[in-house]
């Protein structure tokens, strides 16, 4: 059993009650508090030293990227992000500076997207820093968007450029917010994720919330220049897709539109965020999997979100 | 600089926002959403191996722990918790049963008290297991009970009996939240927190908040059987009063109302809770610090939340 399979075993039976619209499972919980037109999202995130960032990383960027993760799940339910609380776990002694420095770094990202900083524990963690975020946000009733609702026909996007982030992006990406909201205000975005266990695996989470599944047009599908600059220097590591496949932590927003919204929603985008690349990588289809296509046929990607290149 | 300082240190340059009625500093963050009738309770807190629980001790208990902990902050703004998200730390290779015994602790205890768990991330912390959760809760509208509004002349009460807690009731202990939401609805509580550090170290964050100081007689502090026990056990330890003051994870409520309501209060409550101890401590005056009586004069407690028994 691996993680995700333990995840969807215990997330069948979590205890809910009424308030609940959407439980654990999407990018966000989603909460009616009975607010006429709003909805509440509800979202916990954390990095762990070693594992999420080297021991020696900028603490600002580690702050950082804790809260960047929190506000891009936030950004895949088309929401706006209001308040955060933070668990610091820390080793003993720790520095008074490190500790000024992680929330300067999440303070100045809060600040910019108007994320009150609402409360903070501090702990020990004898071996390492551990950062552990709650984000609440809001989004208008009904038009928050799932990773459940792909319908077979629909054009897959993704934003930006993907593969390589560990070579520094991951510590300084931009949540999509704005994009996402423009996106649900002005098309019928039928599902939507952010991209944090890399291409393969997210769209997987997707198709099986969704029941459907998906074809992949090889060359379509973006890939970064850190990602072909890594494969330049190790020739015999992943290929520059296979990492834009598997890489994870682009926190780039991956979405289903209907294919006939394909052409006018490109064109829309251009002009709306002309420095922020938009990518149509393939389509869903009735089925399950993923398949990915070139000139010289089709491969199927495995179980785990990865491909074997052969 | 402690950790106390430097957590006000930092809580003094957190970014706020409109919805913000209370921030950083007390048991749980207050928001408006725009409710008509209800704030928003806002917390976050977390347990650690070798810190909060002894490795080797019960999975479903460790789970329960880390919730009732946000329970009973909740408790102490007199609200009603909703729904937690969690995180989880977990060392590799992890057992998925000690995950689902984790998750069935947490989630009867969120049962028994109608809190839905809807969100779960787990992250690998290869040293120990760490439990980060995060509780959202609604306290109707202007009837939340902070720290910092203790008046000179109030009279200090605490329920249940301290000390000892390490003892075993710190994995078992009830959040008093059915205790909390009848005072706030019988009695006019001036100022209200939790007893997570110790009855000494907790008053002071509360006198701090209020600017006020307070006396407390020693022969009405309640102790615990545990704390007597353990003092019998190692006559060279701690005193049962010493242990009451300081040992914390009482999870007990410690509050203040106007000296005129505390019998009627006291009344009230035999009738109400006959099963758990109420106890009026001590009382409130102009001025700072905590002074400690018996027949035989009065001692300071020091900053630290200890006092020196000679």
């Amino acid at each position: 059993m691996n993680e995700f399979e333990l995840i969807a075993r215990l997330t069948r039976v979590l205890p809910v009650n009424a308030t609940v619209v959407t439980g654990a499972g999407d990018d966000c919980a989603v909460l009616d508090f009975g607010l006429a037109d709003k909805l509440i999202l509800f979202k916990t995130d954390a990095v762990v030293e070693g594992v999420h960032f080297e021991q020696g990383a900028p603490p600002e960027k580690i702050g950082r990227k804790a809260l960047a993760r929190c506000l891009s799940d936030i950004a895949a339910m088309a929401g706006t992000p209001d308040a955060a609380v933070v668990t610091l776990g820390l080793p003993e002694p720790f520095k008074p500076e490190t500790v000024e420095k992680i929330y300067r770094g999440l303070s100045a990202l809060a600040q910019k997207y108007g994320v009150a900083i609402v409360g903070g524990e501090t702990t020990a963690n004898p071996e390492r820093v551990f950062i552990s975020i709650a984000l609440l946000g809001t989004v208008n009733r009904g038009k928050q968007i799932l990773r459940s609702t792909a319908w077979a026909g629909d054009a897959i996007f993704v934003t930006g450029e993907l593969g390589g982030a560990s070579a520094g992006r991951h510590l300084d990406f931009e949540p999509r917010l704005d994009e996402a909201r423009w996106l649900a205000e002005h098309f019928s975005v039928h599902a939507m994720i952010d991209l944090s266990d890399g291409l393969a695996g997210d769209l997987r989470h997707l198709l099986n919330a969704s029941g459907v599944g998906a074809e992949l047009m090889k060359s379509a599908i973006p890939m970064s220049r850190a990602a072909k600059e890594i494969a330049r220097k190790n020739p015999f590591g992943k290929t520059p897709l296979a990492a834009a496949l598997s890489d994870g932590e682009d926190f780039e927003l991956l979405f289903t539109v209907a294919a006939g919204d394909a052409v006018k929603l490109h064109d829309a985008w251009k002009k709306h965020f002309p420095k922020l690349k938009l990518s149509c990588i393939g389509k869903i289809y009735a089925g399950e999997g993923i398949t990915l296509r070139d000139k010289s046929g089709a491969q199927q990607l495995d179980a785990h979100g990865y491909v074997h290149f052969t």
